[in-house]
């Protein structure tokens, strides 16, 4: 925490001139009436008239060959293994004009089912270790399509990376014989003061170790390794609080563009009492460069503690109220 | 290696308008005549008449501390340590209008030894068990000033970033008896197909697991653990190797934003067996995204060989002839 150079959180803010987006675009492959223009469909959540509400279809350019086996190769030092697997992408609504913040509860709730229901198909692929679902808004954050949509990648490997994370929660478990996740939980529930939202069985929070501005968390109450253990009325719950935490950074600070992913077990250590799965929301306000690059560690601007009391005084209903009569 | 999404390297050639910039700028910091506006230097390399060809200042935005000492706070689950240590500017030159894959090999050296000497100077004061050496180029990269620097932070703490990196390293030293990175760097010589450059004293090239397109790393051939312990005919040598490479990636790629960073061992670890220290050029063509935020596995469209032979190709002394020719 650069304490030194401390911005205030509403000093991110992205001023900048948005035309509204048609509600429909002729070109865009996710808008009703356009199906033709992607892959066949392999979910839908079914509206009125044959009409659809959310949809699932293959990632036209697919990170991943959906057919084939995994094959490890070991030459020397270097291994590898063929990239096989699912690449979905998860149309959030037919409305083009849309964002995640602004789809009403059941909307989001249908997004998160179908999130759920995706998952728990692809695991029973033989093939799948690990599943990641993940979401990218706005041109900074990676994506160029405006029409909502999210995806879900199901891979052959767990990467070393979210191996390292499972590993230290397992020493932590074999040190105290507690869940490190709950444990965090517990702590920032006393303390109050890194909370932005708290649910029957949700939290949000800003991380104490926030690597950027308004990166945010948001915790199962209940222990859980995979995010498939969901029951429905959790996922109800979880609609909620995703939705108004959106909701607060869409309007706290004027659209920004983010990412959010399920930060789930691998499918084999579905169960395990050490990992605790979450969901990460990063705004994508900041760059990282050289120095982080170079030594692993972050400076960021803004105090996990101030972000959060910012976003804890962002009155949606207010500002969805302006809006409206506008 | 998304080889179904895989683009030529051409295709990420940055096409933009660029005016060209002035040799002197009325309100830069780093230009001389205006050193009143930038903290008072700590060192330079002088050139005639009371001028000087490189100047290091603390970084007026400093993300430590430049004073205190360093002290561990623990509360629960949390540890903290203040942010205290050493924050340089390296001003590469005095003149506004270059960047460092213009400057003239002589320059380029300078610089190097200026990191040398301010990485020994700064290793004596005992707050500090790391170093991270490192330069932002272009707004993508994370910097707005134009006039070419680079940085230097000098930190109380290891990150677990590096510290995994060195474990790794360990860890193969005690299987296998040799360090990891001289055995990739000899097979990658022996391979030939991911080299950009081969000197006497280095070896740059694309590395076989490569995260984004053109990364490249530059080994020194001879074993060491800490750039620190370069010797002066090395750091001649690798004014001529980074030069090139940075040659490449401006007139090949059309001066593309990037970061490089120097990725020493810890000052403790000077010396070991099992560590290699060496310069990792990252140029800013693609952005991550959610998936690799959340999974921590990259995406990369490039293959590192398309990307090296590409790189190879490029013939940097015919295009800056043409250049000074226009």
């Amino acid at each position: 925490m650069a304490t030194e150079r401390a911005r205030r959180p509403e000093q991110l803010r992205v001023v900048r001139e948005r035309k509204p987006l048609p509600h429909y675009s002729f070109t865009c492959p996710f808008c009703p009436g356009n199906e033709h223009l992607a892959p066949p469909e392999v979910w839908r959540s079914p509206g009125q008239q044959g009409e659809w509400l959310v949809r699932v279809i293959p990632n036209k350019f697919s990170a991943l060959a959906r057919g084939g086996q995994p094959t490890w190769n070991i030459r020397g030092s270097y291994r590898t293994i063929n990239a096989v697997g699912i690449h979905d992408v998860i149309v959030e609504t037919p409305d083009h004009a849309l964002t995640t913040a602004l789809l009403d509860h059941d909307q989001v709730f249908r997004v998160l089912r179908c999130y759920l229901e995706r998952f728990r198909n692809v695991i029973s692929d033989p093939r799948v270790v690990h599943v990641t679902i993940f979401k990218n808004h706005g041109a900074d954050a990676g994506t160029s399509l405006e029409h909502p949509h999210s995806q879900l990648i199901a891979t052959p490997v767990v990467s070393s990376h979210v191996r390292n994370r499972l590993h230290e929660a397992m020493r932590y478990h074999d040190e105290y014989g507690t869940c490190v996740f709950c444990d965090v939980m517990h702590q920032e529930i006393s303390d109050a003061t890194r909370i932005v939202d708290a649910t029957e069985h949700f939290v949000a929070l800003e991380p104490f170790e926030s690597a950027s501005p308004f990166s945010t968390y948001i915790y199962p109450r209940r222990h859980m390794a995979s995010f498939g253990e969901s029951l429905p009325v959790e996922l109800e719950d979880l609609a909620t609080v995703l939705r108004n935490v959106l909701a607060k950074l869409y309007w706290g600070l004027d659209d920004p563009a983010f990412n959010y992913s399920i930060r789930t077990s691998p499918i084999e250590n579905t169960g395990v009492k050490y990992y605790h799965w979450y969901v990460s929301i990063i705004p994508r306000l900041t760059r990282i460069a050289g120095f982080e690059l170079g030594s692993g560690m972050f400076i960021n601007t803004v105090l996990p503690e101030e972000a959060a009391e910012f976003l804890r005084k962002v009155d949606v209903a207010t500002m969805e109220k302006t809006a409206a009569n506008k």
